[in-house]
């Protein structure tokens, strides 16, 4: 596994070497030069915690993290909390694996159709995004065949990463076990990580078979990321996470890497910190209510279609997340039909193009709304639609 | 003023357009892919807030900050809301600031003596530091002429940005007026802007003439980083703040950028923001009771060394911070000086190279612990200088 040039790992000096014989043998040293406040009974009223600095995140928070996961989604070995990375979003957990992973001028392959973000980020990061496809025959799947071809082709050298987006966002398809075990035994083969975002995860809209999720997977070296932002439905709490699994060599030598990485950032704020655990407690009825609105709304949405004597309207097949994309007929210009929506409804929306669809016809619609709006949201995409053919 | 290739900054596409129009006129669109459960009522109790996923920080607590800044250090102009990031600590602001600026391979120039997080960050952006020297006699200045020579000299057209630290760490000097001036045209004059970090800017430890903060600066593309880590002794809250000034038209463009930037990694968690008010009230007497122990400890220190009989031992003049600088004698290694203090006293601690000090013999100390534990660092060095010397 190759790392980037951008984290120093240059041999610790003579007073570090000993500051870390001395925490081995158990030993705590004072520090003469310690501007840690609240060491000092400095700590404000209103957060009154002694600062850990730990770069992983708080212990007790990580802990108790760890037994959610471990309860919420093991069956197998117990999550590590060692294993754990708390910080403010999946968008800073990306910025830390890229600068952990990619040097200026390397690349990582991400999911089209899907979200921009990814690549917004990376080039943030001096990173390219190069992408490999979704494709869609009914269902979704990923094109390993290309995926491979990619990584043995002209920018190969350069990709250091696989984003998997499990389920993906907004064709909200899941990582088939068959596509998972060849995409792992790749990224073995050619020495690139995998940054699974399973932030949707538990927002499954049919039943499926033999799905897990890549947190965890030891294949390879693996970053799984979630948070409170879907789990929760809590986007403005602020709490992601990343989960590093895979041989433990390369679990050694990245964990090295990102703690210092982690160590300029430092962790998240300990006002939040202390409230992980309770939290943690309202994720399971959370993430059901939440499930209950999409699959509720996602059935509406069916019969508001069928319903529809046009039936000019319809909607692709979705595993899993909060959205859904609507198939428009690809005669109407997809910034034609938005346009037409805001004027007509006051509503705007995000067309195909917006993820990279391959093909006109295409819009994204949120299934979180209230059923009512939901409704006239619905009733808005097939007014214009009608309208605009009629 | 020349900004980084990084932020993606292109036209909006005719739905954006759109979208902003509508926005200028005081319509408020809804998004039929709108994903923030929030606004359909599935927040968790724990987090009730709307989440307005402002990248610039919610707008309530930029309002109760611009008016705490107004109010604290104003006289001038009122600080405009606007102008303000609220973000998770300066370290974020640094990395949003080298991305805004700095494209791979570009430089920063930082002072020297100083603390070391600058380079680290700035390399794991891919972007080099160049040092730029503070020099002693009797007291701290900014070798404004070398500044120059840099800025003409052979990496001077990679240099986007000068980091100001206002005082610097661990040298406790303040940028004074007359450099201030020399600086700020130099910048103008060279189109790059200054970052300057003033999060010990009220922690002055004499009277001095005629400084002022950075922050608010008119003259040249200003980003001035200031939070809670220092002014209320918080480091574990995790606020931070950037401010924007300088000439209307860089300022524009400038913001029109970092809120790309902002954009992807959005704002501090409104768990934290709905105490800013409350943390913003407890700021000046948390301010009060740091600094009465930093200058009462810089009191005992003296006592303490003009005391010891083999006089081995001084402190450089600082003017503000809450470190200061030890003078031992350069015959002793510093290396050998904190081993040896690990071992008589288990106690550790940053010589003069970890901050690049020009030659042999210093040792920073805090001032921040409680007067017996301060005296008692103060006595393991001198005993073990003393001792060290027999």
């Amino acid at each position: 596994m190759r790392f980037s040039s951008r984290v120093d790992i240059s041999a610790p000096n003579p007073i570090a070497a000993a500051e870390a014989a001395a925490k081995r043998a158990g030993v705590t040293l004072g520090k003469l030069n310690d501007s840690n406040p609240t060491r000092h009974g400095l700590a404000p009223a209103l957060v009154p915690e002694v600062y850990t600095a730990d770069p992983r995140g708080q212990r007790a928070a990580r802990e108790a993290l760890a037994e959610f996961l471990t309860r919420t989604y093991g069956g197998g070995a117990p999550v590590d909390p060692d294993r754990l990375y708390i910080l403010s979003s999946t968008s800073e957990a990306y910025s830390w694996l890229i600068k952990l992973l990619c040097d200026a001028g390397d690349a990582v392959l991400a999911p089209k159709p899907g979200y921009p973000l990814i690549e917004s980020i990376a080039r943030l990061e001096c990173v390219d995004t190069v992408e490999y496809q979704q494709r869609f025959d009914g269902s979704w799947y990923i094109d390993v065949a290309e995926l491979e071809e990619l990584l043995n082709g002209e920018h190969g050298a350069r990709i250091r990463a696989l984003v998997l987006i499990n389920p993906n966002n907004p064709t909200g398809s899941y990582v088939k076990p068959s596509e998972r075990e060849r995409i792992v035994s790749l990224c073995r083969e050619h020495g690139i990580a995998i940054i699974a975002d399973e932030v949707f995860y538990d927002y499954s809209l049919e039943p499926f078979d033999g799905n897990a999720r890549l947190a965890g997977e030891p294949g390879v070296l693996t970053f799984a990321l979630d948070g409170f932002s879907k789990m929760l439905a809590a986007p403005h709490a602020k709490v992601g996470w990343i989960q590093v699994s895979g041989p433990d060599g390369d679990v050694a030598e990245a964990q090295h890497r990102l703690d210092v990485i982690a160590d300029d950032y430092l962790p998240m704020s300990d006002i939040i910190a202390r409230q992980i655990p309770a939290l943690l407690d309202a994720a399971a009825a959370q993430t059901d209510r939440v499930r209950d609105r999409v699959r509720g709304n996602l059935a509406l949405l069916h019969r508001l279609l069928d319903a529809d004597e046009h039936g000019l309207v319809s909607v692709l097949r979705a595993e899993g997340g909060w959205n859904v994309l609507l198939r428009v007929p690809s005669v109407i210009d997809e910034n034609e039909l938005v346009l037409a929506m805001i004027d007509r409804h006051g509503l705007s929306g995000q067309p195909g193009y917006f993820f990279d669809m391959t093909s006109n016809g295409y819009l994204a619609i949120s299934l979180l709304p209230e059923p009512d709006e939901f409704a006239r949201n619905v009733r808005a995409v097939l007014d214009t639609v009608n309208g605009m053919l009629e």
